[in-house]
């Protein structure tokens, strides 16, 4: 295979090509204040073991971190309780649903299906809550931080627009409460689950975690080990198999490494032993992802020979 | 990492280490002819893209194929029809169900959410046969011995005692006849599920698939590409997200590679880039994966840092 | 209330005021020999306890039984097995799933909610299959001409035109062989349960059938019982909250009595300790009701008062 | 049939059958105030169109309502709002679900499939919240206090430790809230809904709104219409094939006519153009029905003909 090399003029090529993909998908309006984004945004970065960074387009455009949140709140609750302890209120097998599904809670299982299903990562945040009470939402912070070495912001637009519409994160607490499977009281965790929804990033920010996840849990800046490996493997499996929710197996298909992606538009993906990278472009595809992102996650792999291939 | 080299002690090692772990499992009875192996035969082969073979165990035992015969067909559909024509009639979405379930077919979505669930699975041996006629099994045993260079050989026994066990998946037939969502005509493409999961193999057979989707579709052994490189992509995306029924998600946590098994005790797993793994012992677990197998894989990517991780 | 008394005059009257609805339904066409059938043929037959008759319109037009059948077999089951038996292998309780729904079987329970859906008509002929052997049909055929003092005849077309077209069925019998929840052998009923619905009746025979019911069982032809009293109530029982698939609900508020429906268009209906009633109009709604018939029915619950409401 | 006359006689010959009967139960204890009521309590009580009252046991034992207090919202409903508009939001199907389901709004229908499950008996709630506003449970009140001629107190510990363990009913609004199922503004509702389940009632309370319906809709009281004729029917419809939650199969064919329980132990049975009914044993079955409750409707069901079957 002729694998090239990760360069600026590669990110240039490819932002050039996926561009005008932004006209396929639909910024996300079901939380109003994610509507406001320009869909022409794009951005892409991807940082290395060695913390050095090839960057391309609105590189310093803050976006909120949504969905790609649960990958901080679920390494913390993993590192303080352990997999055993975690793992017996959350399952860690895809399903073809929607992300806000809560039929097979009553139909198959009590416990959600993975901790990236709206279900399960509420649940994340009900372990967090039961451990660290007042303080878990600064436990992500500060962890977000640490593994960024940025200040994390935090949106209180996004955040009261979440809030505001949240009836079905709240049926599926109620549910979960009403059939015993959510640990801990049901006050403060929704707001912790909407919190860490509305932390700001940028791309920059995501491909640093997803170095982190790349080196198996050594921080990049420090090269000090901030996650067990064990952690760390966790977390690429769960996104390899449901990070982009019921388009994940899609995902593995089309660009074949772990990824989770965000309804600002927001994807972050995992080459490992190589890098982390981030990519955001609002407009949204009818699952939830980024239309513009998934492909230019698709021509990096390719370019790239991310997957690994042999001979080819 | 401490990353060790692939030796024949290594692979002992592991060996000593997993045996045991097959009084956890349960030989497959659901099927008649597959009770009749013994719970004690173990074997690992690894064949790397040079076509060297590591190997330890029964590594000459014989065992039919059963599901992971599914990469085979869905290989051929897909270099003969397409991505585009294939994925029209099946999706490629993991879901938490059981491998024979049909529910989801009334419920959410006319056509099956995989190839490697039964659903999907007889869809593409309808196509084969709307494609091959009276060929097609001839096609998917030729197609075998060219990827192996083995004669393949077929076990009439298992094939009688699939056919006279075959309730559900008639029941899955019939289903996706009714609604329309199976293509070509009903006859005879049930007999060429049931003879694929027949045909007989060793763990070097499985290891030898593996390598040619390590390699991206160019055989070990002629040089010669036999998959295109989007073939490759498609089965280790599916293999990734889909492989081991509703274990999927487990198994990329616990060994984070493409893997694929079978209800007779193999499991078939690829490291791209690097070679292709075969494993093979008969108990199986609740959700219809060998227990030794899977343990065995986890410790040989682990050992041999098998998910890339990068300075951990 | 004014009650009016049942006349031929009343029954014209109402015949005018359904016969434009015809329009809103289709015939049934899945079963294409049932397609041939014009839509503008139309019947009511109202039969007393003293085996005197009031009818008008087509009312020596065959037609075949279809669904309607499932009353016969399952009072033989009744009959011949008991309550207690035959309700081990079915349910008596309604859904709002469609006549040919599977996925509760799957989803919720192992038996048939209830023996008026296909599922669980399917069940009570493998029970009578056990019970007769090859005498099943001739059993079902003598004890329809017991009750209705005619020679009942059979239509081979449509026989013939319900197997070539039973993939659904064949996936129920097939899915419930697979779960363990169908009695005896598989062989057989299938043809059983397709020949008791190509038994033929005019509105006549359904209203006689029906006059049986509303005594508790004893014959208005002979004055005999025919049926126990707990068989009577338990057929009139599942008539009125599962007689007309899913829309039997809305029947009980629109016409307030027992009835049962086949997609050929007939409808029987009971006034208890009144009549039996048939009515008959091929074209159907999207549930497989007859639109005139339903229509025709809550004209004449309402003006002889079949609900027996009191002052009003 | 031999059919007895209603006597105070019959009425103790019952009680001393059924008594037994209330171990085979449970009293709820879901809501904790529920399950203080002696499991010993019993009563029975019959009114007829003519306001004349047969009873035997605790007849001035005061419960709460609970599910029973549907059938009084749904008429305000329908008198205000008429049949069509009230069943946009609600459909008027069976089905085989437990009383607090949710899947099927997911999965199959995002409006609830009947009134007298949780799901559809809040959307009625909300529908009278958005006609009534902060008046709403004054309507229920006053309505009720109509039908029975006596003043209706409100249990406020019931409803209190109702609104304390309504993680369920809550899970319920707000998903359909979600799905946009939900008429109105979500705030207020649910507090209707818990006022109306804890309405203190006796049995003879019940049989008095059991005997208007018995009538039709035209008040054994004072003679005067309280409801039209039509929304008569469609109570009486909807308690034929929903009343007894996913039991409403088996009660049709035990008891055979139209009935509606609550998790207090209360039924309120009709026997049209007859008599209501009232019956109270707390003990329930595993379906949330009052299982003397049950037998002693069974009983009378069968010594007074309520079935009026025929020459039987």
């Amino acid at each position: 295979m002729q694998k090239m090399t990760l360069t600026q003029p590669l990110l240039d090529d490819i932002k050039i090509t996926v561009t005008g993909l932004r006209f396929h998908g639909k910024v996300a309006d079901y939380i109003p204040e994610l509507s406001f984004m320009s869909p022409d945004l794009f951005a892409i970065s991807c940082v290395s073991l060695d913390n050095s960074a090839v960057e391309t387009g609105d590189v310093n455009q803050y976006f909120t971190m949504q969905s790609i949140s649960k990958i901080i709140s679920l390494s913390i609750a993993i590192e303080k309780l352990g997999m055993k302890e975690v793992f017996k209120y959350v399952d860690m097998e895809p399903t073809a649903d929607s992300f806000n599904s809560l039929m097979r809670l009553e139909m198959s299982s009590p416990i959600p299906a993975n901790p990236f299903m709206n279900a399960g990562a509420i649940v994340i945040c009900a372990l967090l809550q039961s451990s660290f009470g007042a303080k878990a939402f600064d436990e992500i912070i500060s962890f977000t931080e640490l593994i960024t070495g940025e200040k994390i912001e935090f949106s209180n637009k996004v955040y009261e627009s979440e809030r505001s519409t949240s009836d079905r994160n709240k049926a599926l607490a109620h549910f979960m409460k009403s059939i015993g499977s959510l640990p801990g009281d049901i006050d403060g965790f929704l707001e912790l689950y909407f919190r860490q929804c509305s932390m700001m990033c940028t791309v920059r920010s995501l491909a640093k975690i997803g170095a982190l996840l790349a080196s198996g849990g050594i921080s990049p800046l420090s090269g000090k080990r901030i996650l067990k490996k064990n952690t760390a493997y966790a977390i690429l499996g769960l996104m390899t198999t449901c990070g982009l929710y019921n388009g994940s197996g899609e995902f593995a298909v089309r660009v074949g490494i772990p990824g989770k992606s965000g309804v600002s538009g927001g994807i972050l993906a995992v080459s490992p032993g190589n890098m982390g990278i981030g990519v955001f472009s609002p407009p949204l595809d009818s699952k939830g992802n980024s239309v513009a992102g998934l492909y230019a996650l698709e021509l990096l792999s390719e370019k790239l020979n991310l997957r690994n291939m042999g001979k080819s």
